[in-house]
């Protein structure tokens, strides 16, 4: 699949219900990401409607940023309904090697098979059991260093895991690929690799779960470059890159993906 | 009443506390969609002071996109205050129709007769009780659908009914107003209809519940088209949204407003 | 000192990880407020992880803003982590006078002994027992009022404390300042307040608790002078003040610190 574009197509002709049960530094500029990549965000966090609102929407994403116990019981009950369906389902463990409280609730998320992953190099490390470390929600490893425990991950699950990081790598245990898009301003926004899990959930929604993970990759780190043409100063970054989200067509992903086989 | 830039006079001048039990995604655009207006907005839920500050605030929003069984301890402890005081009151029934737990919630706040009633058609049918339905947040009906449901509910309430889309639609059950201010761009911004619940608070805490209803929704419809003017991008868009709520004085909202009887 | 921009070299070289349980409103600007001027953010307020996060990180912020009773836990049990190690920990008392569960919450930190306390005129003055008030989240005082109630709170609590307003007084109980740098527009801008308790956080992580709020406050102003320059419209006002916390480096910060002995 070298047609990239053709994912973005997919994804906003069904302008998929992406539910969101995330963390709540992400919640504003996520609902804000989907909106402009074509997806129809929904934040629905409570225990006594998370598994409802699983059953009607198209995509589920479950972010650990802001992690308590009712939101744990949430999580699980709505991952459930996900895989029942199913619908895909994506987990993003974020700092999930930094407390004990995360260390379960992504062991326990993980059982629950994701259909993909999403983290940075500490974070799938930690989920495989291969290391621990990371500076709070930062990486303090190379994506290279957590290839082997995405894939060691993926056939856990049975999905696909996504590491994130300068060059992106995504697999599901057998093929593997390499996205490059992107741009270092792109760190300097809180809550973008949050967002960035919405994305993936809304083009798995519409696309097989490799590709549409690739795709969704290729398409933010292109949009993190369209802004920084703008400005690299994180406000009028941040601005442009919401721009660039919306301005993106399938033509122009297919073109400007830096997708290549890992 | 043509001179609508009176009730914005009216509510710059007094800067009404606004106090918001609204949901995550929406409180910090809400917040500075209420300051760039000219009021003074506060965000306080939790069930151990939600009610003592409602016996300061000018208004109270009530918007339970968020929602879980403590906040709606403290939506109605809240309101009953406000009610008995009395200082209006404004409900936003996020999703109404979505889950049982917000059906049963729209309900009971409904019962504690809320000054006004903002909501899509979608969720003035919901409350009604003529329909349910909405693709998570968002409407599937359109305005004109939800007239009759509108005049029905503002019976029940006592108060003040609104309905937003293309063009609003505003009664008390007896008398109706149209107000067609506005730009499509404004639904590319999550929580910009939340945030619009807060408007219609600070304009209801110093003008009349009917009038400062609609001169709420032309000034807010009225921003949205001056932002447009700037950019239809939604990045740069939310951005020119908060400089056109400043930027807009009385003699602009009254030569601005688009405002017909029903 | 004058050499103020020396401690933003102090700070950007540590890039301090700074645990900030704060206020829903707050979350995002604060964490993007803290990614611009160089630090690390983390927002983690959960009882069951607040204490142990609190022993990896090197400041502790801890704002009152949507206050609940869990949270006041997590507070105390961070605080107490903060002081035992000891890390700089700053408290901002947001609204203290306004409800019970405030003035209680306020009492019991401050017993904690904040290294650092930041707040308006009149929630000094009402921690320091000198008078309620308060409109909401505004000051109903000026800072020269306040500064009394400074000086013996800083006794109470044997370390520094801040009144900000139209020029800042900063004191550890001997020795005292006045920084004037700011603008008007800062105002207009929700969390911002907030985002500075985070931004004293990552100053005193790498110096001196006084000369690093000092400091602190010097470049927070300072990027509300510039990116007034750019737009005291509320919108783009966000995105240069941004943008300009990122800009300013030490020599500027040097050069544009308004501080002087009181």
């Amino acid at each position: 699949m070298n047609d990239w574009g053709n994912a973005l197509t997919g994804m906003r002709t069904t302008a998929p219900l992406v539910h969101n049960i995330t963390n709540y530094v992400s919640m504003n500029i996520m609902a804000n990401v989907l909106i402009a990549a074509g997806a129809s965000p929904a934040m629905v966090h409570a225990e006594e409607e998370a598994a409802e609102f699983a059953g009607i929407a198209s995509a589920l994403v479950v972010n650990i940023g802001t992690l308590s116990t009712p939101w744990i019981a949430s999580m699980k009950a709505a991952a459930s309904v996900a895989a029942d369906r199913p619908i895909p389902w994506v987990l993003d463990p974020v700092a999930v090697g930094a407390t004990g409280l995360r260390r379960d609730a992504g062991e326990a998320l993980i059982g629950l098979k994701p259909a993909i992953v999403k983290g940075n190099a500490s974070e799938i490390m930690a989920l495989a059991g291969a290391a621990a470390g990371g500076k709070g929600v930062d990486s303090a490893h190379a994506v290279e260093a957590a290839e082997a425990s995405a894939r060691a991950l993926a056939e856990t699950t049975g999905g696909v895991v996504a590491v994130t990081g300068a060059v992106d790598y995504v697999t599901d245990g057998t093929t593997a690929y390499r996205i490059e898009n992107g741009h270092p301003a792109m760190a300097q926004i809180t809550a973008l690799g949050c967002s960035l899990g919405g994305v993936i959930g809304a083009f798995a929604a519409a696309n097989p779960a490799l590709e549409g993970t690739v795709a969704a990759l290729a398409y933010f780190g292109l949009a993190g470059e369209r802004a920084a043409q703008v400005s690299t100063a994180p406000g009028s970054f941040a601005v442009a890159f919401l721009d660039a989200l919306a301005g993106i067509d399938a033509a122009a992903l297919t073109d400007g993906a830096k997708v290549s086989p890992a």
